[in-house]
């Protein structure tokens, strides 16, 4: 069903409910997977260079269409060769279509069956996102796997303004597909459709019947509760079926949710929280998360995670990041979003290697029990 | 003269007027000079961490007495483990005496003979500064290098004022003697006495008359002309003499300031100038200064400087900076910072160099033709 020269997947069912181990091979490389993708909003994961994403394990980042669109925009990365040199990654990229940031504008933009006016955040400026324009932008851009432009709206909407939206989608979603450029870039599709289970199938036929390399769930991890986006996936999974293609759960990225997703088939997730929640001074661990702006952390001398061989817990103590959080220092967001990136990043390492070997269960049940104050949060 | 267990100085003088070229030896390693001592006001060097500072080749850095006694305190620090372990730069550290910080506060302080009360620039607190304390924080921190403390004044102000303020820290010089700790940590004595060749020569007899390890010269560039510091530099390396002992420049470092200083005998230097301006985007080159914001720059594929092996010259293009400042990008202040220290230690080096073959004279021909519109600037 792939339409991309280079562009493939393969993967083992496991023991593990839906759980899939398997490997998506790019033209920048190859991805282990369930895997998380760090966020290079503006074509760069923040505070961190290639070479950090490296050590901390990457395998394959995202970048923002809506973001690089309006700075350096489109043209220019292109012109400068694409985004993998523009900012030095030569691994896998994926880019969104710049529909859910279009969506975010609320009273800043107009939606039309043809596609988006928004107003930048930037400077005021008028720009437009269509279908076809996405694909353009996100072609300039390179990545190696382009999203199909969508409409995201709030699952609590009336059901009439859900399901329009999620039929201009599907809508939007042939055109994307119209529109690719050709060549290695794969395109995925977008279910959406709120928390109704009958949406949700109607966008799983209208979606995955099309000829996408992948399919992602849009829509989740926007407000609704952690028992309705585990529904929802449940639901997104019967409908799926063994359809093969890699499964992308979009902007989700809190530990327990990795677990809860997995399990239903789900083999790629992209979020921000790590890196945001980082720079606030909130680290991850095994024993759950730490806020390194506590009083208690500035006398600690022991690393943040003993165990962790991260370039912030190999050379530095709580005490030291807890002074560098404390004076605002610069160099306190690159040490804790490096520690976040390698253990979320570990973390996946790890659940692969659990579906691989049986230790999973217990990982799930350790790390859910220590994030457990987290997934009652809004996060 | 030492007093210091460990501490250790040798040179051997050059065919470049009073230039020379020699070593330090501390409890935590060598300095070859002359070099330039990047500056860690709070524990770090402002974006960096140890391991960027010894791929740029620093040999030597600076800790602030001021700001590290406020926050997070000199007695954390001790039980952490003094300065080096906290911050995990296991080189050199040279701590300043907390002097030129708290005369910086300006209406916020109250100068008498004994030391100095003033307010804190982050809450609000009133606090004491004395030969003695000073002595006692920077025993604390454990540095290599130990500071007197010292009153340092505009040197536009009336004769009388400078001299009072002399006077007051050639006494200061001497309680600081008295109160060093002992052991391995050196101490230098600071000269001052503004541009008045009279004072100068006054505050050598007075300062170099006594057992430190090092002289400083203090009071320079705060406001003076160029002309004024080669000048003051020439006085005071006359009273000097034949004395062997170290020599550093405080909070001089912009490229031309370099020569002019070497060749009177300065064989150290610290400034938060290279780190300061490349956070706003200016970094320099053999060619001079760039400012990466400039409109020109983000089309411009080539690195900062080909020539330059720092990790922003090896993988990343000035258009790829000249985006990452204006999308205020954390990684930003941290690649231009990391290329800045660089090229700042390189020309230190070749200037070692030049030193012993001969390339000295064409070295600062080429950098203080390259940077004559910085010399001419307040920086």
């Amino acid at each position: 069903m792939s339409t991309s020269a280079t562009f493939a997947h393969s993967f083992v069912p496991t023991s593990i409910g839906r759980a899939r181990r398997g490997r998506i091979v790019t033209p920048h490389g190859e991805i282990e997977t369930p895997e998380f993708m760090p966020v290079g909003t503006q074509a760069t994961v923040k505070s961190l260079t290639p070479g950090d994403l490296r050590q901390a394990g990457a395998q394959m980042i995202l970048g923002n269409t809506y973001h690089l669109n309006l700075r350096p925009t489109a043209e220019r990365i292109a012109r400068l060769g694409g985004l993998h040199r523009f900012m030095a990654w030569d691994g896998p990229i994926l880019t969104d279509s710049g529909g859910f940031q279009v969506f975010s504008l609320a009273d800043r933009r107009q939606v039309d069956d043809d596609g988006v006016t928004f107003v930048s955040h930037l400077d005021g400026s008028t720009h437009r996102l269509t279908p076809e324009r996405s694909m353009e932008i996100q072609s300039l851009l390179g990545s190696d796997v382009a999203m199909a432009f969508d409409q995201l709206v709030d699952p609590a909407l009336p059901r009439a303004d859900v399901a329009d939206a999620m039929r201009r989608t599907h809508r939007w979603a042939a055109r994307s597909l119209a529109a690719r450029g050709g060549g290695d870039q794969a395109l995925f599709g977008i279910i959406q459709g709120g928390i109704d289970p009958t949406l949700r199938r109607e966008s799983v036929d209208a979606v995955a019947g099309q000829a996408f390399d992948g399919i992602a769930v849009g829509g989740l991890s926007v407000g609704e509760s952690k028992k309705e986006m585990a529904g929802t996936l449940d639901v997104v999974a019967d409908a799926l079926g063994d359809d093969p293609r890699p499964r992308y759960l979009m902007g989700v990225g809190s530990p327990p949710d990795f677990f809860t997703a997995v399990e239903r088939g789900i083999d790629l997730f992209d979020c921000v929280l790590p890196t945001r929640v980082a720079r606030t001074g909130q680290v991850w661990t095994d024993a759950g998360r730490m806020n390194l702006r506590n009083a208690a952390f500035q006398d600690d001398a022991t690393p943040i995670d003993p165990s962790c061989a991260c370039e912030a817990c190999r050379n530095h103590s709580r005490a030291y990041l807890a002074h560098l959080f404390r004076a605002s220092e610069l160099l306190a967001y690159r040490l804790a979003t490096i520690h976040n990136v390698t253990w979320t990043l570990g973390l996946l390492h790890r659940l692969r290697i659990g579906l691989e070997d049986g230790s999973y269960s217990q990982l799930r049940d350790q790390i859910s029990a220590a994030f457990r104050r987290l997934r009652s949060e809004a996060v």
